[in-house]
């Protein structure tokens, strides 16, 4: 809950500028607000650290829309994943700085470009086929205030090519590395590094590789220990867990 | 590899103090050292932070002692997990100041209690039979640098056993949670705090949980945008990932 | 079988107002009707409490209407499940009182609005994309007789969405919980109610999801004992369980 | 909660009979007690209508004790789960009248019988080896206050064994159908019977039963609408939600 | 291989009407001709006692045709399954004689009619949707020489219907079971029967259904001990199974 | 049913030599007879040509027992299947004529030697660690009086071995194929023969063979059409199948 | 790395013909040439004996043109596999003499015909279906400079088949054999001949075929023991394993 | 099937010191042995370069030796795999020059050393645990004629480890890698050289490697186009067909 909203209206509520059902309505709003199909989170930049995101398959063009448009009204920047060009058509006709990210197929707004990180984030594809998973990682980490760096095609079958990156990937404060196939790149990343891998598997493969179960498998098999996986293709996912790991601590207010 | 080894070792070469050859194997032993039916990697503390460690399955007794041998000559502090009572015997009779964990059936040595974490790491069960798993989670992080918290028994049937400890996992700097059966608790935690979630998900179950395999999936697919997941039953390399997120950074050494 | 309709048959055969063989062919109809490419089963709402309901998939559209003639000859409501809008067309085109439902793709033809349950049956939803799903248990539910609540996108991951509307979960007879991704929402409101939970996996999610399965081992891995489950996307069946688990019992026909 | 509990010890804190700070401890233990490995849910009866049910696999003897003493101050009726006949010797040396039930493995506390359904629960099997799994949810029914009807060994390969059965079947406000194999049984009995049957797939069989869980596929799919499907083995979970089906409603402090 | 066409060939030879090396082509034609992309089988009908069937799903049309055309001049019966009307009207181009079964999808040419069974083959079918595989399974019997009953739709969750059907089922020589979502029909009519059951798993259903792998499962697992399995949706092959169960035996020359 | 009994026990009632009730009970006992953990099943010799067959594992020996008791005295042939010696002597205790076969773990009763079949039955194993379960089927077919080749270790990986028996494999009725591994040789055989192949899948091999799951897969994708498969490791289930395809027709008395 | 290239740079270098900056990025390019989406990898050839290979599914148009454009310049043979006749449209506009293998749906450009095999390589079918898979292993055979026989057809239901081809296959230094359904071919094969066999399940086939599964497992658990196993529908693979099995040892360029 | 016996046979035979049916069965047996419960392959050796081997596993003792003895008669070097001490001590009775390993747990009668490789076969080990697998590769080879080189524990946490051998690895005709957990050295190694890499999937790891699949579906899918698959565990495989690989070309006589 965005606490300086809610003193204000707390303040308006004594000063008689507000009815007291009114101000029970808003304050009920600062944590969700229910419009029908969804209940809009408003108090998860506060539980989390960055607003909801909104997962667009499965939901129809008018509630993207609609979740958006309420989101928007108490954060800064909005994400909108696994979405199309329609959609981003409708957002932007009323967001007019809505950008879409085509690769990625993801809407950002981002209206606060405050750093947050206290180190660089990596982000790594074994192949070429990888970078879209890996671009919604990339994006979703500067949506969160984080400097990225990309790394793409540096798949184990030719090892000089990632090792020919070791001094990028030893920089960093955190990998994110994505990978179809036999998904063994993070296995070799983390054993380059000192720091956390968040692991990709994307559903990059055929035959045996079961759209990314595979990979999926050879990541939490890892024998390098400082990996942690996160679902097939969530590029968002690997991204949000790589911004909080490098978010400065303790978070306090004048940083 | 440990640096000031290296240095002391060209110094004494150059010297005369060592002969080239042997100075050369000492060097290469740095990196690692070919024990026959291992090879002892001495630089992974330098790589990743901590020491290789022992993983006790599917090793012969005699192997692993020969192993800890090697590597407590390198690093104060070493692990043995998967092990048992009898392994503990066999190196506590050259190691004599060796732990036996028996609830998380692990060996430690931990001569160097150096805090090398920013804030505290928490470590949470959904259920009294969870509780091996974490303590080999909780143990790892202690053994690498962390304070730890513990949380035991707060599953989600009964939601407000983990909210009523809701302020404690809000101040921790890394949330590792241990769940079997349905795995659902790290979501909700993922709900209530704005720091990573490192899911692990236990063999505890029956029938459908097909050994943690509910669980694992019940992690990956987590609506919670926090949460990232290592392998079942995986409690050290919870604790491993968890401990390098907690970790200062930069990790310069006057710190 | 309508015993009615029995006992009126064989009056009219005594009368000698009906053939043997007439009386026998009608007899038999009121088990089932052959119509050559289905036996219509006009003893299911005897012996189940509600007539056979056609499921959609896999019939061709004349099929549907010719099954659909049949039952409401017999029963004043009738459901046609995974179906759509061209069929509607052919039903209503006979049957002008057949309601469509787009967001779960139902025929509804109720004529019949006696309230048959002792209470209210309450429907949730994890998330806005199982709304489809929840909204055929609800509709059906309301076909056979019951009041019905719903309550929309109170997923585990802002647990504060779902307990706050705990009184009215636990006011009800029986929850039908849907839940995509992790499944986990049932574990949850499992907790909270005294009552049973019938928990309806959905095919909602993405990769290690597999459509559906990895909510479906949540569920049946449920550390809530009151929670029963039906099968990936089956809000009809949901519906239909929980209908009867509030009927008035014993079932009198004074009541 | 229990509120009689409550309501004493406020009136006791407000007669200065106990000091506020025990108050508060005794009033927060009516929730739960945290015993170090476990967090004892007192008030799951209040919430779910039974005491916390003990499940006694991977639990040591001596915490299964433990528990249960915690849970038996507060409950007549106490169940221990997947355990043995030594732990129950421990419970005994403390408990005199727990009862061992050898064949379900389970050990019942069972100081309060009031009747508490509004008609009979019907247990089923398949076949002779399904009775472990069915007799623990009828003696989990029988705790919960519900008289129990069994009928054994009624498999779909003798279709005339069930059928024979037909009238005591369609008698019972709700049946659990225990059966391993091709679990076809449950879609059988929910063509016979108008009320929910819980379909418990068990662990019988070998090859491509896969420990049940072909018996699981067949009731999640089952052709018969009334059927909803607990874990594999889980006969407590059948007789759990069974018992609430039955319970009496609504549930007025003077029945 | 065709005896008659194999002496008069050796004969034609020793009259010298033959050159040895074209002797040798036509001797080695009568067991498989070679057309490139496949190797037609002309000795399968004595082997097996009907000719090389066409699967046609993946293959090209004129591969189809081709293939067809050769088998016809050896065979008075063809069958390709798994084809489409397009494929068909190529075929009828040439064999004008040709049928389609639209709802098999399947072509049929038949000059052969010859009764070779010693008595009824039935085919049953759970539901409606059931019936195309059913289907395939007819016609395939019926191009073998057999007399076939159909019985649709007869479900276990009205197991009237099927037991109204008793006295047909227990007079044929084998009967043949088409069942999807839990393929329990098999078991009952196992049950009934004392002939071999014929059981095919379709891959009718949803969900947990996984595209009739629980059917398969079921059948698999049948406790009715006269049931054996084909693949999913392999009406074909049960159709020649049974054909070849209801054969007469010996075969001798006379029949 | 039998028969004769029910006459005989008509015509008594009819004479007034038995009571009604006592002749109800005896007539009902014709279909089964409960014996408590157990309803036992004769008339399963009149529907399906063989008396019920007790599936030893799961059932405790004294079960075993009381089902054997029950079992003989109305059928002149018994088995019991999946068992130990153990049970075995405490069954020869009271049936001194009862065998131990001990490659199958299998008791047989045989008292009728009869012959029913209308030509040989062949089975054959593709190793030498097929046979128990093979032996298991050929001891099943001769219970059900049939005469039976057998043929072992001739798996395809040395072709030549399964030709050299091609003209006995031509000359039976229906042939029975056990095999671990690939489970490839019922598609050979299949080839080769022109009657009905049952596959057995073996649960022998290691690592990806997964229990029999690789055979069992390769025989349901068998692509000779003859091939028909029961459940891994089902030996009298093949036994069973094979006997009724090979059981004369019509079962007229007089034959 | 191409040697020849790295001395003329060198020397061009020496020569003062070349800057130093400019020296080393081509170095660096003759390893791989970042041209942002790929690492393109140059120095493939070298380490594997064959020029990296295009897989063209999941990449766009404009990339496999790009990737194409740079390999062409540093190798004289190109695959792309897995791609389409619009993308060889581009590439040819570009490369003239580019190849389209509408069978195998791959772009080969081969401007190097020298053998480097020692023998023969004999690919071989189970069936028409599989033609496309292994006809993608004879391309990249022959792209790599083998001699390759091809065997169309052959699978085991009609096993004189394959073994009219004996001799052929016996010659061979290796032999690839492609399979769905069951894939048992390579386990004939394999008996057959004393040299590597090479499987390649294909995911041809339908029900539990599982896209190939089931002819991979085949192949996985073959009793053959010179048999080893590629992806499904990997032709490629089989053709370039193949490939190197048969050069010439050691690769001197004398010989 | 043994030329140089063969003759002699027919020699013999000719000058009449042999009966034409003691003939027939001598030369029969050349091909096989039938000793009841295994068919012993004599013309293996001929046809595929090296004797049957014997898998031990599910055969018992006697039968084991049995076969061993009828082997040894034909070859002079045989193997025993899967087997255990005890069995060898029986073979060790009547074969003296048997040995036992106990890493492979493996018996080995070697008696021709003949060199028939072109090359080096080079065998890798991720970890310590992985080396039993290898170990039975490595001495298959031996016995198949091979020098062959061992690598234990260079997996790809610790890269540097497996670079450190690159000239070794790079140096051999074939490679042979063993990887239990994500499986991923293959892909490294396959990156490295230029000669077929057989991967062994191993079955150590937990959890999610459920039993070496991880590492199976990681070599499959492996981005080296030089890696074939064996199965799990199956070192022996592994070493065949390297052995095969390795072999000199053509296999001519006089070399």
């Amino acid at each position: 809950m965005d606490l300086n909203a809610l003193e204000q209206l707390l303040a308006a509520h004594k000063r008689d500028e507000l009815e007291t059902s009114e101000a029970a309505r808003r304050i009920s709003e600062l944590h969700y607000e229910d419009i029908g199909y969804a209940r809009v989170d408003h108090s998860r930049s506060a539980r989390q650290g960055f607003p909801e995101v909104v997962f667009g398959a499965g939901k129809r063009r008018e509630q993207v829309v609609g979740i958006v448009e309420r989101l928007i009204r108490h954060s800064p920047n909005v994400l909108v994943t696994h979405t199309d060009a329609g959609t981003y058509g409708d957002v932007r006709s009323i967001i007019t700085d809505a950008e879409w990210h085509e690769t990625a197929r993801l809407i950002r707004i981002q209206r606060d470009n405050t750093e947050l990180g206290v180190g660089e984030i990596v982000v790594v594809t074994a192949g070429t086929s990888d970078i879209p998973v890996a671009e919604e990682a990339a994006l979703t980490a500067e949506a969160m205030g984080n400097r990225v760096k990309r790394v793409w095609d540096v798949g184990v079958a030719g090892i000089h090519r990632v090792l020919a990156e070791r001094s990028l990937l030893q920089s960093a404060r955190v990998a994110i590395v994505a990978a179809g196939m036999e998904g063994a790149l993070p296995s070799v990343v983390g054993g380059l590094v000192s720091v956390p891998v968040i692991a990709v598997p994307t559903s990059i493969g055929y035959g045996a590789s079961f759209g990314g179960v595979a990979a999926l498998l050879g990541m939490l098999n890892s024998c390098a220990s400082n990996v942690a996986v996160v679902n097939i293709d969530n590029g968002f996912g690997a991204g949000f867990v790589a911004s909080l790991i490098n978010r400065r601590w303790p978070n306090t207010s004048e940083e």
